[in-house]
C-alpha cells in the first residue's frame, strides 16, 4: 500500500511571508530529506515541482552527483533514497506522472500548518490511505506554504501537526516527517 | 511535563562515515528545525554541542541574527523558537545546564539509527516521560551518529525508527521531529 503512496515538494505556486504568491528556491536539503524519508516508509516517487528552468537545472545537477556520480559510490544509502527523487515543473505535472505510472489518478491530500474548514483527521487520513486502495500524493508546500490555487487543487487538507499550545511552526522537513510517520508509520 | 523535555543536537563525539570518532560541523538548518520542533512541543531547551570555538562562534552569530537582530525582527515565530537554542561544548555540559535548572539530573535518553541491546520500545519511552516525573534529555548525534562514548552517557537508548523495511537513513531533522511526535505527540 505505501508504495502507492507519493510525496510532492511544491515550490510554486506558494505563499511568502506576507500571502504574496511566489516561486521559492529549492533548498537542496529539503530533497535529501524528503527522498531519504520517502525510502524509509517505502513510498513512491518524490516530486520536486519548480515551474523555474533554473532550479530543475539545479536538481539535476544535484541528482547527478548523488545517483549516477561520485556521491553515490561514496554513500550508496543516499544513492538509493535519491534514485527516487524526480523533478517536475508543477504539481497537476506530478499527478499525471503517477497516474501513468499507476492507472489511475492519485488522491491530492494537501497539508497546511493552518487551520481550516473541513481539515482531514490524522486518524480518518490513515484509514482512507490504508483501506481506500487509491494512490495518493501528500502535497507540502516551501515557504510559507500552498498558494490556495495548490490547496484548491487538493482533495482534502490534513489537520495541522499540532504539539503543545498555538506555537506552530515546524519546518516543512519536520512537518513532512511527522505526517508520513502518523499517516504510514507502525501501528 | 513537556517543559521538562529537553533536546540535545552532538557534534562531538560522533561517528564519521568509516566509524572514526569526529568532531561534525554544524548545520544551521538543523539548529532552526530543532529549535523550532522543540518550541512547537512545548519542550525545554535545546541544546547544541559541540567543543569547537569557531562553531559555537558561528552559533552565537546566528542567534545575534534571529534572536537580538534583524532576522526576529522580520520574522517574530522563529526568534521565539531559536530563544531556546543553548549552544554548549559537550553533552555533560547541557546535562548539568538542565541539572541547574530544574533541581535535579536529566534522564538521557539517546538514539541510533542502529539496532542493538537493551533498546527502549517507543511506548515504554512514552509512558517514562509521562508518568516518571523526572526530567529527561533527548540525546540525537549528527554525521553517522553517536560515537560509542556519547551512547554510554546515555541511561537509555531508544529503538530505531523503523517505517518499512530495512532501509533507514532518515536525517537527524527528520529522526527528531519522528521521535518527539512519537514520545510526546497527541494521543
Amino acid at each position: 500500500m505505501r508504495e502507492r503512496v507519493s510525496l510532492a515538494l511544491v515550490h510554486h505556486p506558494t505563499l511568502d511571508r506576507r500571502g504574496a504568491v511566489v516561486a521559492t528556491a529549492v533548498t537542496t536539503l529539503d530533497l535529501h530529506d524528503f527522498a531519504r524519508l520517502g525510502r524509509t516508509y517505502g513510498l513512491g516517487p518524490v516530486y520536486a515541482a519548480t515551474p523555474l528552468d533554473g532550479q530543475r537545472s539545479l536538481v539535476a545537477r544535484l541528482l547527478g552527483h548523488w545517483v549516477g556520480g561520485r556521491g553515490g559510490e561514496l554513500n550508496p544509502g543516499r544513492r538509493e533514497a535519491l534514485e527516487s527523487l524526480r523533478v517536475v515543473g508543477s504539481l497537476p505535472e506530478a499527478a499525471r506522472d503517477l497516474e501513468m505510472r499507476w492507472g489511475e489518478p492519485p488522491v491530492l491530500l494537501g497539508t497546511s500548518a493552518r487551520e481550516g474548514p473541513d481539515r482531514l483527521g490524522f486518524r480518518q487520513a490513515r484509514a482512507l490511505l490504508r483501506d481506500g486502495g487509491q494512490p495518493a500524493l501528500l502535497v507540502f508546500g516551501t515557504g510559507w506554504g500552498l498558494a490556495p490555487e495548490a490547496v484548491a487543487a487538493c482533495r482534502w487538507v490534513l489537520e495541522p501537526v499540532r504539539g503543545a499550545g498555538g506555537y506552530n511552526h515546524l519546518s516543512v522537513r519536520s512537518a513532512a516527517s511527522i505526517v508520513v510517520d502518523r499517516l504510514l508509520g507502525p501501528d
